[in-house]
C-alpha cells in the first residue's frame, strides 16, 4: 500500500525587483533550489510579488482624496489615503477596529482590501493585483509555455481565523484547480449520507504553503505543493465564484451583513 | 543549503471504537504506516476520534430540552436538542443560517459550538472533547511516557474561512507548541518593521493536516507534519488564551458583537 503523503518545497529567491520577469525567475529560482516542475504541481504564489511586478505599488502622495473618503476616515479613524484605495477598488467597506477594515473585494471578504502597507516601499502602498484569476491563468499558460507543464497555481494573501491571532493564507486567485472538494452524497464512518460538506481545499494549500512562506523578509515567494489526492480535481474551466459562499448563508457574514445592509 | 521542507504524514488506522486506546492505536497505526515517531514532530488529531473514545456521543431521546432551548430553537429554526446540547456546553449562541449557528465555546468563535451530527452514530450527536487542552495534555504525555519522544498535539475541528466555500482546519486545543508565530520587531523585505504581524501556526498546521484527513470515511484521523523552522516555540507552557484573539479587536468578531452583545 502507498500511503499518499504531502510534500511542500520551499522556493527561494533573489529580492525580486517590479521589472523582473516572474515567471522566469520561478523557473530559474525552482532549478537553484533543486527542483524541477512537474504535471500536476500547486504551486502557491504570494500575492505580494504579483502586486509588485504588475506595478501596483501606489505613492501617498500622489492618491487625491475625495469627499467621501475623508468622511469614511473619520467615521472608521483610519488613514483617508488608504480609504480612498480602498474606494479606488471598487471594494465595500463593512468597517472594524481602526485601521483594519472589513472589506468585501472581488466578492471575498478581506482586510483593507488586501492592500498592504508592509512589504511596500517607504511612502507607499502595494495594491493587490489587479484582477487575480487573470494572473494566475496568465501564470499557468507561460509556465505551460516554457517548460510544457501543466501546473494549478493559487495566488495567497493573508486572512485571519476568527477570534484566533495571527495569520493564515486565503487564496484570492486561482487557475488550473477546482478550488473545492465535494462530499456530497459521500458517506462518514458511520455510512449517514452527507448533505453538504464540502472541503475548502485552495485555502487549505494556501495555508499550508504560508507555513514556508513567513510574512517577513523569508524570501520564499513560491511554495511547490506536490500530492496525489484523485478528489482533486485539476480543471481549466474556473472561476472566481467557484470559491465564494453565498454571503448571506455564510455562518459569520450573515451576521454581519444582517447589521450591515438593512 | 539546505532547504527546509515540510512532510505531512498520513497515518490511517482501523475503525476506531469507543472503548479503544487512542494512543495505542497511534503508535501502532505509525508503526503499520512504515513510521516512527520522532522529537519535535506535530501529530494533528481529529477531533472526531477523540470524543469518541472520551464517550462523549450523546443520545438524542437523553437530552431534556428545556424552555430556553424551545424559545431559542424557534428563533434561530434549528433543531432544540442541538440547542440544548450548545446551551450545556456552556456556548454563547450568536447566531446565523438554520442549522448552522455561529457560536462561542471556549472562546472560540465556531459553528454549532463543535457539536457534530455527521460522524456520529445514528440517533446521536457527537459532542467536542470536554476539555481539548487537557485532551491534548494528556496524549502528548502518554507518548512521552511510551515512546520517549517530545511531540506537539493539535486537535483540529472544521471551520470556515469567511465567505468561502468548504471547510478548512481549526485548532480547539494544543500541548507543547507556542500557537503562534511572533514578528513583531522583525523586518520586512523593505526594512519596514513590522508593527503586529503575527501568524497562526498552529490554525495553518491544523488546515495543512485536513488535506490529508478529508472529511469522509477515509480513515486518517492523524497527521504527522515534520519541519524545521526555527521560528516555532516547543514549550510546555501554553494556555488556550494564547491562541485567541479579543474578540472586540477581531476584523470579524468586532462587526458582529457590536450588534449583539450591546
Amino acid at each position: 500500500v502507498v500511503f499518499v503523503r504531502i510534500e511542500l518545497l520551499p522556493i527561494k529567491t533573489q529580492l525580486i525587483k517590479e521589472d523582473d520577469d516572474l515567471v522566469e525567475i520561478l523557473l530559474h529560482s525552482v532549478s537553484l533550489n533543486g527542483q524541477t516542475i512537474r504535471d500536476g504541481d500547486i504551486i502557491v504564489i504570494a500575492s505580494t510579488v504579483i502586486s509588485l511586478t504588475e506595478k501596483r505599488k501606489k505613492a501617498i502622495n500622489e492618491v487625491k482624496i475625495s469627499e467621501k473618503a475623508k468622511q469614511l476616515a473619520e467615521l472608521h479613524k483610519t488613514d483617508p489615503v488608504l480609504i480612498q484605495l480602498i474606494i479606488d477598488e471598487n471594494a465595500e467597506i463593512i468597517g472594524g477596529p481602526p485601521g483594519f477594515l472589513l472589506t468585501i473585494w472581488h466578492g471575498i471578504p478581506c482586510i483593507n482590501a488586501c492592500i498592504d502597507a508592509t512589504n511596500a516601499p517607504l511612502g507607499c502602498y502595494m495594491l493587490p493585483p489587479k484582477d487575480p484569476m487573470a494572473s494566475a491563468h496568465r501564470i499557468k499558460e507561460e509556465i505551460k509555455s516554457v517548460v510544457g507543464k501543466d501546473v494549478a497555481i493559487i495566488i495567497a494573501d493573508s486572512g485571519v481565523v476568527p477570534g484566533k491571532r495571527g495569520t493564515i493564507g486565503i487564496a484570492i486567485g486561482f487557475a488550473g484547480i477546482k478550488p473545492i472538494k465535494n462530499y456530497i452524497g459521500k458517506k462518514d464512518l458511520y455510512g449517514n449520507v452527507f448533505r453538504v460538506t464540502q472541503q475548502n481545499i485552495i485555502d487549505l494549500v494556501a495555508s499550508s504553503a504560508e507555513l514556508l512562506m513567513g510574512e517577513a523578509d523569508e524570501r520564499i515567494p513560491f511554495v511547490i505543493v506536490r500530492f496525489e489526492d484523485t478528489n482533486i480535481e485539476f480543471t481549466q474551466n474556473v472561476h472566481l465564484e467557484d470559491m465564494l459562499f453565498p454571503l448571506d448563508k455564510c455562518i459569520f457574514m450573515s451576521n454581519i451583513l444582517t447589521k450591515k445592509r438593512k
